[in-house]
């Protein structure tokens, strides 16, 4: 049994306790965090839970093999470089760190001391991901054309980040796990309606090579939930309504035909054609499982995972780039 | 009676042609094109119509007061220059012309000339672009925060314009004549998945001052069509999804509170409430019709149209500079 | 070419006649109504057509093969006769006629004469309801369960029948067409609010061998516009939506699994399987165009319609029943 | 504190135990199962809590003030009489009982004891229905025309009650709270499709006072989920769609006007209207912990409970009446 201390237990730190209780190879017996009332919240629901207000007092405890930090975005860096310092195993809330040069540092930290740096890229785990990677890299949609993610809905404004940072690393996370290439340059638009800094409604244009383009819109303004995700190819078009209980993902056997003609490329003839639309069934389970589930796969056998520390700086150099282009109105950012 | 002729009777003419003929202010008896095929459709439908390949040939008529101009967009300035030289009023289809500078030429030239010069923007003319331009003008919906419009579908591919020439000047006579204000600057991306230069998924960011800021997602690569456009205030939120026949529009008493601390800007307090949502009857009616009949009451009573050649200007700025900055990845254009 | 003569140009004597007039096999040139403006209205659009108030001038006429008769159901019966008995091949409205006797004597008098009696079942030309048949009949859905439809709108009120003679012809020639068996029995329930004597809300249940049931609901004051079909059969379940304009029909891959162990009934385990959905393309046609080449085919051929004076019969039979049924406030008609 | 105790923790004791549990009213200290394996994972999930076999335990327990009864319908009226008899107050979980005698027994038992009987028609304590019957009751619909209920889906079969047992007491209790009028008759129509006698689809027609009628579809084997209800008035007419998360009940500003006129009634004038759409925003709230509020309320008052036994009685008397008319084939059943 792998023993593990959650390190953070605001929103999210709950749902990683309760599954690492749930999975049996883990042995969760300890927690930390410096409001005294988050705490007693946690020790009301799970009464034989250690709990301490010092992460340091997991740290240096050597019984404890691995942490997971669900504290906010600024601390991940110091926290888990302290985790992997102390030799313990981390998970790391996303996104993993409030800079690239964090992430890299903590990157090279873990491979030097051979121990499992995974970052909680839930999305990555849920079976509606899992089956549009499969559809992408099984060549079934084609050479891809664009990914176009819309995650907007009303609040919860965030005090540090803005709406990217908050939502995007999701939207992400998701297209550089299906595009799988590195990405060329980012260009970013937004506007602040609060004034103090963080915009609350963004725009990110990301460019691969082979005429790709990636477009997520990130909103905390928007009267409707929106959660959908466009995935174009050549030969089929992938439409995810994260929305829906069922038929969440739509496949339509959609694309167009180029035929160039000898003459000039005015003439070149575009035509599309429409047919079948499939849904396959999405399996049904939470995500947060198999992720633990693979967290503990990971150490044991010292392998890396697929939400790797890579994985981690790969989203945080995309949302420090968005960063330095929605400042400076659209400049393009080269990753 | 105001004697008509339409030039161009392709895709869009024959609407056009339909609406003069059913308005009694028009008295419609000739058309041009330079396809004899779509001469010989029109004249088969409307056996009176008189027909001609040469458009001068109508210009020349001094019985004729005013035409409407249905070719391609690239002929748009020299046909309507023509027929403002020849005395002639002018309904132009969109976008106006390709060039801004073109635009502006041809609404000197029919100031000088006083002659009608107005711009076929139909969406102006629906009952739910009325509706919303009633909501935001009368300030239900508060201070504007954004404007975001999406607008995409699977082809039909122009030969000579990209998806932004072809799609947004919809999205983008709304937004003019909703925001009614000048826009500071433009951001587009986009990508060109042909090979033909002309950008097939574009999007396009544009600033406003006060921190307006309006986006336009236009797409003929999409396996679904969805026409959508959010326009948020500080007080209320409303959606307009245009494929519904019913509830096109619907009202959110959705908002944010902002409670802003003495001490510092980190303290800020971002709340957000939910409300009523109201769908208010949205009128059913043909907007040609309308719009037709407005083109007829400028003439007669030499007053400006609401889509005039100026608002038709305000589109082919946005349109130009979108075409500067997708080629340059994103840089920002002022206008 | 048939020459053909369209009786009744109200609501739906129009299309027909646009219709005739568009298909190479008919000669449309006469029609006729008792009210002079629906004949005016006519000529304006059709200058060439002849009109006459009487229709027996159509039926005396030696040079017309066939006539379309769209008058009001009450008067079907009468006129059909008069044309089977001029010798004329016939197509009539739906429903067929007022009685179901009096629709076996035109099924006789069409069968001695050897005329072709066909009944205007628009739907089963539909390619969305020749897709259904198909995946019936084929046996991809199994064995029947049972057959639900939905359609309910608000208004129009008719002055002389109630919701179900206005309504569920349409549903109950497609379930006809689609089960193509012979009904056992009919149970039908409803109300007349207005105090007119006609139901403007009803539910029908027709009972069919091997425990198949049918059910329609039919209704005028409904506030939304359903029209939704539920075919279920033992290995696949059909919902088939005609107010989406896209992905009509979805088949789903769902069902039950019965294991009837040997101890007791009490024990039968009944096990669901849910798997995925398909939704395949429908054919976009006009189905009265299909309907009309169908009408010419027959004639010319001698052959029994899809839609023919049985088919006619067997709707009229369970109209008739649903009458009885729904004023003894659903007591069973047998069939 | 009233101690209770939960006999029955199958399928929906459990969530019982959970409200009662963070209800302060309450001290749950007690709950009876014939399964070991049931006790067992409630007592891991609630250590504390005294587990038994045998519920005449709790019965015995003098310190018991009421029990909550979740067992398989046939057992209630049995266990309901014992713990009435044992002076406890009760709460029953729907459908009250397998008869209407045993309800009239049980209704009595608890008057004559002065005891809090309950019926746990949980819908009844939604914000929804608590809005619909709010609309209904406050006269803005107008005067009713009819109650549309749906609720479909695949499976879970039941071993001892057919379809309309096992879903439609949602419907007919809602139905009886929002109409609040003795029904004069049921129709029901359905059948069974396994063979073990248990109608799977089943119809049903409840005809009230003033042409006020209802119908209720209720199906396990539907490929879709529906849950929708339309309530219908002169005035207005509210679409309820239960399984939306937001804009749940839409009340449509439609009717009809009718217009009566001297001569005769074949000239009645009948026209409908249509206006706005307004979905008021519905309290998102767990309606167990409410109902669950008002028994401790009910008792401790000696107050009458919103779902008392009469009500219960009123859903078993329809369910009664359903089940032979269903047998024989839409039989007319007064109530």
């Amino acid at each position: 049994m792998i023993k593990i201390g959650v390190i953070g237990v605001g929103y999210w730190g709950p749902n990683l306790i309760r599954n690492f209780f749930e999975n049996c190879d883990f042995d969760m017996f300890i927690c930390a965090d410096v409001k005294q009332k988050r705490l007693e919240l946690i020790k009301n629901k799970y009464p034989g839970l250690e709990v301490t207000k010092d992460y340091k007092k997991i740290l240096n405890n050597p019984q404890i093999h691995a942490v997971a930090i669900c504290t906010p975005v600024y601390s991940h860096y110091e926290i888990a470089k302290d985790a992997l310092k102390a030799g313990k195993h981390v998970l790391i809330e996303k996104p993993m760190t409030s800079t690239s040069a964090q992430s890299i540092e903590l990157v090279e930290l873990a491979e030097k001391s051979n121990l499992t740096l995974m970052v909680d890229h839930t999305f990555i785990y849920t079976g509606a991901v899992q089956l549009i990677k499969q559809i992408v890299k099984g060549g079934e949609i084609g050479d891809l054309y664009y990914f176009d993610s819309v995650r907007i809905n009303l609040g919860l404004f965030q005090h540090d980040i803005n709406v990217i940072w908050d939502l995007a690393p999701h939207d992400i996370s998701i297209m550089d796990h299906v595009i799988n290439k590195p990405p060329e340059a980012v260009v970013a638009t937004g506007v602040d309606h609060i004034g103090n800094g963080l915009e609350d409604v963004a725009y990110l244009t990301i460019y691969y090579p082979d005429n790709v383009i990636a477009h997520i819109h990130a909103n905390w303004l928007s009267p409707v939930k929106i959660r959908q995700t466009l995935i174009a190819g050549k030969k089929k078009m992938v439409v995810w309504d994260d929305n829906q209980s069922t038929e969440k993902i739509k496949i339509y056997d959609t694309g167009i035909v180029v035929n160039k003609t000898d003459t000039e490329i005015y003439d070149t003839l575009i035509q599309y054609r429409t047919g079948d639309m499939y849904a396959p069934k999405v399996p049904n389970k939470e995500a947060l499982a198999d992720e633990v589930s693979h967290f503990a796969a990971c150490i044991k056998n010292n392998e890396k995972p697929i939400t790797d520390g890579t994985a981690g700086l790969n989203v945080v150099k995309i949302l420090e780039a968005s960063e330095k282009s929605i400042k400076a109105r659209g400049k393009e950012i080269k990753l």
